[in-house]
This record gives C-alpha cells, sequence and structure tokens, in this order.
C-alpha cells in the first residue's frame, strides 16, 4: 500500500481498553497503589475518554463484572458517550468468588457451575443495556496437579456452559473464548490452547469466536500463525494485546518484540470483524502513559503493516525467493512511521506527540491530586 | 484394577517398533555408525523381530519410504511373518529429495506438490501390498522466515493434498496426521500443534486422525491433555513415542519424566483403537537395547496406568479432595511393578529380564560381526 | 548402599518448613482463604511442629520478617523449642514496602538503598537472637522495560549491599544468596540465574552461598547439574523446593517429575552443609497436609537416591556403559519405598502413614474452628 | 550520539564470517546442496572477501579445523590478503571423530581426552601460522541419560583440558569458551550456560574469555544482561551471531527479533575488545545473500545502538522515569538508519545498496556454473 492509501486505512483500527487497566494491579507479591489510579468505572471512563482524546483510536472500554458493577447502566453508557467513548466487550469474573477454588463452570459442584452460568447469562443481559458487541469469556478453570479432575468431564461441562450462553446470545452479538496456556491452573487449563477454544466454539455455533491473548501462549509459539490458521476458520474474534517475555506478563505492547506484534497485524490488517483490545498490567509505570504507549505501539504496527507492498510479497513467494519475500516485510518494518503518523493527527485535529501532550496536560497530577492513593477498584488483590 | 486384572490386561498392549530405529542415526554435527546395525529393511525387521521375541509385546514394525523400499512386497510381509512380526504403520519421506527444499505437499511449485501427493498415494498402495493399517503422515514442511510464505494459502494446499490422500484410503485404512513444533522448519510449521492438525483431519473424514509424538511439543505442554480432548473428539490415532527435555530429542522413551509416560497412559488405557509406535534415534547408545528398554518402559507405564483405582480416583474427584485425587495416581505410579512383570513373562514363555537376556544372548556382538560398520541404510544424513 | 545403611542414613535429612507455608496465600487473581490458616507467627510455629511430630524429619522453620516479627524473640525460640522445633532461616522482605516498586538494593535512589540495606541487617540481628544460623535473601529487584535501568549499575549496587551484610555476619552465620529467572520482574532480574547469584557470593566471600529454589529456572534447565557445579565450587547453600511445570508455580514438592528431584538428591546425598527448605503456595489444597506431602515426598527421593548403587554406577560410567549407567539410577528410582518407610517410622516411633494419620487426628478441623477464617498473616496480597 | 558522530563510529564495527557458512549446511533431516557453495577453503575465502567488498565491515574469515585444513597455512593467510580479508578465529572439531562419541575433552576414556587436546593444540599452532588472535572453543561434550556419566568428575576434566590449552596460548592470543543449553546433547551439556562457561574460564587464567552464542540459550533468556555481566566482569570475548526461535536455529541474524539484536549492541557498542562473528546456517535459501543479510543486519543494529542518546538514558534511568528511559532506547530504535548507511556507504566507497549489487552482480550464478553442486566441504553430514 502506498504512504496515502495507508493513512486513509489507519482509522479503521480501533483499539480498546479496559476499565483494569486504569486501577491498580500488581504481582503475586505486591499491587503497588498509583496515585490517581482510578476507583470506580466512571473514573475508569474518563481515563479512557482522555486516551481516546490523545489517540483518536481508542474510542471504546471493556467493562469487567463485578469489578465495574453500577446500578444504572443506561446512565453508564451515556455518561461514556458524553466523554466520547461507548461500552465495549463485557467481562464476566467468574475467578474471584471463594466459590470458584476449585473452578468455575467445570467445577465438579453442580451448584457453583450453575451460579458462574448465571453470572454469564447476567452479563449478557448487561451487554443489552450498555450497547456491547462482545461478550469476553476468560476462565481461570484448571487443575494444579495431576489426577485432581478428569479431563474429558470437565471438556464436557465446558461446552453445556458455553452453550447455554451462546443460546442466550441476541443476533448480532458475539462471545469471544480465551485461552491460556497456565496460570493461575498450574498442572492443566480447561481451555489451554486455541485448539481447545475453537473445539468449543465449533460445538456452540456461530457467534462463538476464539480470543487472541498475545501472552498466553507457550515460549516460542508462532502466534501470528494461529492467527491465520483463526482468519482462515472464520473463528477470530479479537485479541487482548499485551507483551510478555517469559509468562503472562502482561507488559505495554510491543515492549519486547516490536517485530512479532508487526507480523500479527500484516495477517489481520485486511480483515473487518475483530475486536482489538488491550489487556494489561501497570505494576510500576504510570497508568495512562502506560495505556497510552500501548495504543500508539498498536497503531504503528497497523500503519507498519498496512505499508507491505502485498504485489511484491506475492510474487516474491510464488517464485520461492525466500529472502526477497522476507525483505518485503523489513522494509515496511524498518520504516520509520512517525513521520506518516504525524500527518494523520494533523489531520485529524490529534495531538500530534500524544505522549508529550499527555505528560505536559498535567492530567496525571490533577488525578493524582483528585482521587489520592486508594487500593481498591482495581479489582486485583491489594 | 488389581494386579490380577492388570496382568489380564496387559497383553492389550501393542507397541510398534520403527524400521528407521535399527538403522544408524544421529544429530545435525554427527551420526556415528554403530557395529551391527542394520544396513536394510529385511536386517531391519529381523531386528524388530527380535524385540518382540524378548518382550512378547511389539508385534510390528513400521516402514518408512523409499528407505525401505522393496521390488517385492509381499516377500517382506512374508518374511515379517515368518519372523513372528507384522508390517505395521506405512511412513512416506516427503522431505529429503531436494525438489522439498521449500516444502512438499504446500511448495509453491504445482510441480511439486503433484510429485509429492504422488509419493503418498504410492505409499497407500504399500499399505495395501503388506497389510499395513495406518498410513503416517508426517510433513517438514513450513517456512524459516516471516514473510517467506503465506499461512493461509499453504493450509488450503495442505487440505486440498490430505484430501486426496483420504479419497484413496481403502475401507479400514487411517491416515495419521502428526503435527510438529518446529524443526527442520524454524519460523513457521505447516502443522504446528494438535489443533492444526485437527483442523485438517476434520476437513478430510472420519479416517483421518491425529498422532501424537511425544517430542513435538512447546516446554511445559501438558501432553495427557491433548490425548484425553483428541479422544474425546474421535481423533486420536497412535503416538510416536520417545522422550525429550529440550526439543525433539527423540531419546529413549521415560526417560526424562516417567511420571509422564504414566500420565499418558492413564488417559488411554481404556481405550481401544490406538497405534502405539515408538519414534527415536539411538546417537551414541546400542541400538537393540536402546529400542528395547523403550519397549519395556511403555510396558511399565501401561501396567502402572492400568493399577489407578478409577473408583476411588473418581470420588476423591467429584468430591473435591485434590490431594486425595491426586495420590491414587501417584499410589499406582510408586508400586514397583518389576515382580508383576516378571510374573507376566513367567506365563507368556518370555524372558523375565529381557535386558539381561538380551545382553547375554550375545546378539549385538553377532550382528556386529556379520554386518560390521555400515554407514548406510539408516535413512539420516551420514 | 544397602537397604540398611540406606536406613540408617535417612535421619540424615532435615527438612526445614516455611511460616508462610501455613498462612495464606495465592496467585496474583485470588488468595482463597483455608479455614484454620495460622494467622500469626505462634500458630504457624505450631503447625510447623505439628508436621515434625507427624514426620520426624521437618524440625526447624524458616521465618520472613516482617510477616513474623514478634517483640520478643527469645520468648519464640523458646516457644519453638517447647514445641520440639527451632527456628530456622531468617529471611528478609525487601519486595512490599511501597517504597520498592523500582527495586530495594539495586533502587536508583540511595536512601532506598539504605533502608533495604538497614533491614537485612536487622535480620542479622534476629539471627542472633533466635538462634537461625542462615539469613536467606531473596530480591524481586529487576526491571520491566528494556532501557528502564542500566544492568551493570545495578550489578554494582548488588555486590556493595551484599558485603555490607557479609561484613556484618557473624562467625559460624552464612547468608543464602537465592536467583530468579523472573517474576515480579519481567523483563530483567538482578539476580536472574545461578550464574549471577555465584558471581555475587565470589565478590562478598566464604560466609555466601547460593540458594537453588526448583521453581526458579528457564524451561529445560537441568537443575541437578547446576546443583553439582555449586556443589564442586563449594557453593551451594541450600534449597527452596517445590514443583512447576510452567513458571514459578509453587506446587507441592515432586508432583510434576519426582524422577527430577530424585536425580538432585542422587548429587547432594552425600554431602554435609545444605539447608533443604521447602518453599511453596498452597492455593487450592489444605495446607497442612499439603506440606506434609513435601515433606514426605522429598523423604522418599532421598531415601531412593541414597538406595543408588554407587560402585556399580562409576563402574558403567568409566566404561561408556551408557544404558547400564542409566539403569543404576533407575533401579534405584523405580523401588517401591514405602515399605523401608514404614520401617523407618516403626523404629522411630513415627506414625507410620502419616497423611493417614494427620486426616484421623482432626488436627485442621480444630484448627479451622479455632481459628477461623481469617484473610491476614499470610503475607499475600488478599 | 548525534547522527555524524554515529558515522564517524560505524567502522569499529568489524564483522567475522565462518567459513563454514558458505559451504553447504543442513538439519538432521536433510542438507540441500546449493549450487555454487564453496567446496573448499580457498573459494570459502573468497567468498568472505566478496561480502566484505559489499558491506567493508566483514574483514575476517572463521576457520573450522579440520574442515579447512591445508598443507600451507602461510599461502592461506596470503591468498585471504591478497582478496582483502584476514584469517580470524579458529575453531577446532572435536565432536565428529568417532571417538568423540562419548565426548572429547571430557570422554572417560584418558586416551580420547589427550587426542581431543592434542587436536587444540594443534589449532594453537594453525593460530600463529595464520595470524589468528582467537581460539574458539565449542564443545559437543554432554550427556544424553541421567546417571550416563558424573558432572562433578567431567567438570574436572574441563579445566584440566581448558588449562593445557591457556597454557600454549602465546602472550596477546585469546580462548574464546562458548557455551550452550543442549544439543547434541540432549540431558546435559558440560559447558550448559554462561555460569558454567565463566567458571572455567576463572580457572585457566585471563587469556580465557567467554563466547556468547546467540541460539544458545533457554527460551525468554534476557541476553543482553548476559552480554553486560561478562562484560563487567571483564570476560566478555565475543560472540556468535545468529536468530533464533525455537532451538539453536541458526537463522540469519536479526530475523527473529531485531529489537533483541539492538538491545545486545546497546550493550556492547562502547567496548573494544569484543570478536564480533556470525554462526549460521543455511538451508533452504541463498548462502552468498544470507550471509550478506546478517552483514548488514548486524550493522543497522550497531548503527541504532549508536544512536542511543546516553545521557538522556542515564537521566531518566536516575530519575525512575521508567518509560522515559524506554522510549530514549526506542526512539534510537525506530530510527530508519537506511539513508544514514547509505551515506556511510557512499562515503566509503562502498555499494550503497549491497543486495542489490550483489543479486545484480551474477556472482551467485557465475560461482553455481564454476562450482556446480558439490555436496562435499561444508562439515555437515550430507
Amino acid at each position: 500500500m502506498t504512504p496515502d492509501d495507508a493513512l486513509s486505512a489507519l482509522p479503521r483500527l480501533r483499539i480498546e481498553t479496559p476499565s483494569w487497566g486504569y486501577g491498580d494491579s500488581g504481582t503475586r507479591f505486591k499491587t503497588f497503589a498509583w496515585p490517581g489510579a482510578a476507583r470506580d468505572v466512571w473514573e475508569k471512563v474518563a481515563d479512557a475518554a482522555e486516551i481516546h482524546r490523545l489517540t483518536g483510536c481508542a474510542p471504546s472500554v471493556a467493562l469487567h463484572i463485578p469489578w465495574d458493577k453500577t446500578d444504572d447502566w443506561p446512565a453508564l453508557a451515556r455518561f461514556a458517550g458524553e466523554h466520547g467513548v461507548e461500552i465495549g466487550a463485557i467481562n464476566p469474573n467468574v475467578f474471584q468468588d471463594p466459590d470458584y477454588k476449585l473452578g468455575s463452570v467445570t467445577n465438579p459442584d453442580p451448584r457453583i457451575r450453575e451460579k458462574a452460568v448465571d453470572h454469564l447469562l447476567e452479563c449478557v443481559g448487561i451487554m443489552s443495556m450498555t450497547g456491547s458487541r462482545d461478550l469476553s469469556l476468560w476462565f481461570a478453570d484448571g487443575t494444579n496437579y495431576a489426577g485432581q479432575d478428569d479431563f474429558r468431564r470437565r471438556k464436557g461441562l465446558m461446552t453445556e456452559a458455553l452453550r447455554q450462553v451462546h443460546a442466550a446470545l441476541p443476533d448480532g452479538k458475539r462471545m469471544l473464548v480465551e485461552y491460556k496456556f497456565f496460570e493461575p491452573a498450574f498442572y492443566f487449563t480447561d481451555l489451554f490452547d486455541w485448539g481447545a477454544a475453537l473445539v468449543q466454539c465449533q460445538a456452540c455455533g456461530p457467534k462463538a469466536k476464539v480470543l487472541v491473548d498475545l501472552g498466553h501462549h507457550a515460549q516460542g509459539t508462532n502466534i501470528e500463525a494461529i492467527v491465520a490458521f483463526l482468519l482462515d476458520e472464520g473463528r477470530l474474534g479479537g485479541f487482548h494485546f499485551n507483551a510478555r517475555r517469559y509468562a503472562d506478563d502482561d507488559l505495554i505492547v510491543g515492549t519486547t518484540n516490536p517485530f512479532e506484534l508487526f507480523c500479527i497485524f500484516v495477517e489481520t490488517c485486511g480483515e473487518g470483524d475483530i475486536a482489538y483490545m488491550i489487556d494489561q498490567s501497570h505494576n510500576i509505570e504510570p497508568k495512562m502513559e502506560a495505556m497510552l504507549q500501548s495504543v500508539l505501539n498498536c497503531q504503528e504496527a497497523f500503519l507498519k503493516a498496512l505499508l507491505v507492498d502485498r504485489e511484491a510479497l506475492r510474487h516474491a513467494q510464488m517464485t520461492g525467493d525466500v529472502l526477497g519475500a522476507h525483505r518485503v516485510l523489513t522494509d515496511a518494518f524498518r520504516t520509520d512511521v512517525r513521520p506518516l503518523l504525524e500527518e494523520h493527527r494533523r489531520r485529524h485535529g490529534l495531538p500530534t506527540d500524544p505522549i508529550k501532550t499527555h505528560r505536559e496536560s498535567g492530567y496525571a497530577e490533577r488525578k493524582a491530586q483528585e482521587r489520592g492513593v486508594a487500593l481498591t477498584g482495581g479489582g486485583y488483590p491489594t
């Protein structure tokens, strides 16, 4: 694509930021409180709106239930709208209630399974009230010890639960089924990879899609290949973007291997119906700036992916020109797209250097003063 | 299962040894020649027969085409029968011809794809002439560099080729589709995990099953869970057994984590239609003894899996007794089954200590003298 | 070693349990409260004493400061003594104070570094008051992003701090320097592997030894080789035992690969001055039973290691008998040592089935009633 | 550094290419013959000289003995000089003689150990005759099975051998001790990580330095941190550059994670005495172009590392500005240095687009015609 065409295509990218990224989060060892961290859903939405104001490409915010529960969903949707953003994916929580110690929808106890499904269905209801399209499903379900439970029975229970949710989805809504290699389960996770998630989606129906979180794979996994396979099967629902070197480190997107992020966008950038969502933890860095950086890193990778000369790529591939084909990709990646991005921002009336604008705006300091240090609302154990 | 019942069930286990395990093999750095290594398919079959004589549970031998090609397949089958073994799975080779440098069935060049499919179909023909049930398909197809080729086009080409093979399979025959995390392709492998293999099998039909090689996974992968999922989907075709700590190390089965091997047998041991095959390389150790050890390690793990108290296991699982359930498994694993195995061998007229019998038999020394050191016939580069 | 000699040598094994293993712990997603979990250091010591009563081989308990802080250390030591156990290693905490967000002894801020060193020196003082021999040092220090800080400056700061602590150690005391591959730092950890820890110990002096935590390595790492190297360098101080499949999973010792645990004991079992400590988290299983299981799994692995026929092993090794040597090891591992352990327990007046005795004793239920569900005292974020 | 200063510093980078990279190489499954691959050391040196002609920064070529053995070393050095390059590191081979099946310098058999040391000393002699400064030592020594040999005895044997070599080194010469996580040994490698190599170097003396091969680490390892630690200890001797995603994939440098390559150069670029060597295999791609690409990727990463604003970096680090510091690095990495590199090449009379020049030169086609397809001389099993 020419730079001009790429600039025209760039607004197609819409990144969704997560409400929980604006509250405090941490590791199992410590959650460090950040002065000004959002304390409730209203503050989180306000923060998300600020990120959208700065970038122009983060127009929606994902919610996590019950962390973000409110009595008046329409009011929240209105509040968001007034701030320039929409309510995005609804994320149920079936891992923090004491009942879920041995699992939620695959728990051996039918009472607990029912409770979990009820919560999922409650979240389907919230989707309608907030105008969300996607139900984003992550299960911590799994086991810690060989023999602890039966893989196949659990597989059946998972199918059963997901089918109930699928059946309850209104037309035009989707459920995104996330998988994870491990953590918090350390022997077996019920949805342990994309294959496990895909099989469950197949069992449910066409509204079930797979959600790819960049931190949920074994070391060395070629994520862009998984993305391509899911696209080909018509089952790629969306992403949880973050970065990792080791496990599910949940770092700022694109910070450990920006080339990999680019390769992922190379696979998806021609496609329509994918939810690009950020899911990361900020343990030691300023929350707003971290989120901003992630959004900008996604945008940069997407723009570079747009710049790939697809015709030259295809020609090199078809003629077995291994290194020529590789260089078509790296040529786009090597391009310094910062001038193009500035041009894009100028055209759309956005700050040309969003980080600088943010730092100079005093937003973070103002919120620190208003909100103080409040170790609640993040959702993470503190 | 009681020890008595386990002894009755033990003969159900039939391990298939690979012809290529009797020839020389090595790493990319060196293939060390072993005096007495089999030089052709006849010697390989003879060696396999010796392993079966010693163990009573290795009644078939897998062939690799064209390494094991012969002009007279019926003669080979007869020869095998006279030696007490059958011809097992047929393994085509679509990775050593110079044409396959950029792939076989997913090669950008249609002429090469056709050549590869022709070879696969030739192997279907050999199945009929040798009485084999399974076509065992491993593809080295993949790429080394980002951009080198198009994931989705290759996925389609793989489907196309596999469907042709599936269509050619006579009734009662199966094709086993093997996946591999990496090597010899180091960026992308067309069938990179069980999910990729499963999707291809679904696209082909009911004769297509997935083959699990224990060395073909990312670090940390819970293989027994994959086995359970494939069983549940009716798509587990069989195994390539070996051991690994790092990559596809192809060591003697059960030598790095015998508990994992046991857990895998715990999943499968009630099931019928699974091909238990060994696939390992012997780089520094005596070939026959190495193969013998692998067969015995499988047998031991299978017997321990039979001893698991399934009722107690299920009860502990259903009542959420995490550690109780785990201990049901480890109780079986802790059991020293060597006395039981001796009893089994005595009952079936087998050597009670197959390793000792082999070492004392002089077989290895005799073959070393007969065959000498001949660095051919293994199939591996020398 | 003959079984008789092994039984005589078995009492040499002294496992230290950690105070924090008796309180609540969890993952970053959730700490599930366990009814009866110890709420303060006195209850933790009492629980540790119960484990020792059941096993006879867990005669000391490690403390974590400030979680276990008390006004009267001599009283605590007396209390422990009256309950039949000693105070073991002192573990400082330089990772949970808000000041340590960017590091403790390698923090860019000299005030914070000084604060951290002061706390370490305070712990040296506690060692004297409690009769502890070992100061057990784990640092969460590290960075999350490339460029965040300077590796070499931090290395120097670490040396500086450790030297101050080393200088303060009275004769006969030791400092154990723990390393960790990652977590909670996700880009760089100051003591990222045994080599980094060894270099620091060399810079300090002879009282500095390396501590090996089984969960703190990259996938595939051969831990027994590291153990052998450190022993050879005279720098193995001790262990933190636990099990893992993925990251620092902190599961019950020996549950993912019992053969690896055995191989580690094969390296150490002739050596004197090693602190064998357990460090694990119990997220979903009964705390006391989990600790008990870990102690028993260590004991079993140690006994099997004692049974290795060292002479036969050495002979096979020296004659290049690869498989013969391997089988000497597996012969010992395959042995069912449960009868021997029963014999040992009978001789020493211990419960012959400690798990059963514990389950029947009602200890857990009694403590649940006495202590209730109290989500404090564990030290982990709740 | 300003772009101008960076351009002045750029010529400091001298990359050494390996003779074996010009011959055929492959995986254990297949070595594909490349038309025009160099068949002997003279052709390899000529190819290396061509790479230097194209890039101006690859002025030396490493040799592998005995693959590159010649009767007249001075003649070879003269030949190299006439072609514009020097003889670089000498690489002994103690892994392909049948005697080395169970190891070379750590073999249980003293005769074989002596043979190996003799070969190493022979190579020290070749260093003098060729004007090489570095002896580059890689050992395949290790074991495949637990128990196969004794870690500590082998450690002592390694020390013994290395000390003999160190003692034989003339003044001004160095020995570079390479480590490797695994392969071709799959249970234990004698020099399994940088810590093991460092301990051996310490035991030898000041001429012993550690060699870092980018492909020889566990997944997730932070290589730049190891580099920094070795620099700080005065023990970083040099690099073997290549790329990997999985194991020791030996791909073209910088192709899987260019940001990691950049971070490594950020650590080293102010330092003097480091041997920057390429070590890669070309299995499916044109050899000359692949080597060229690797050299250029190194040069680009080095130039970007020079551009890092060190003062701003240090300031951000010292003030705890986590993201500011990270961005100083990424600002340099994001820079498109292709125009700067063109300028550099113009200034030095080099082709401004070396790949294009090479492709248009007809060098590869000419050599293919001259040399044909000759599957010898590569050193790898064919």
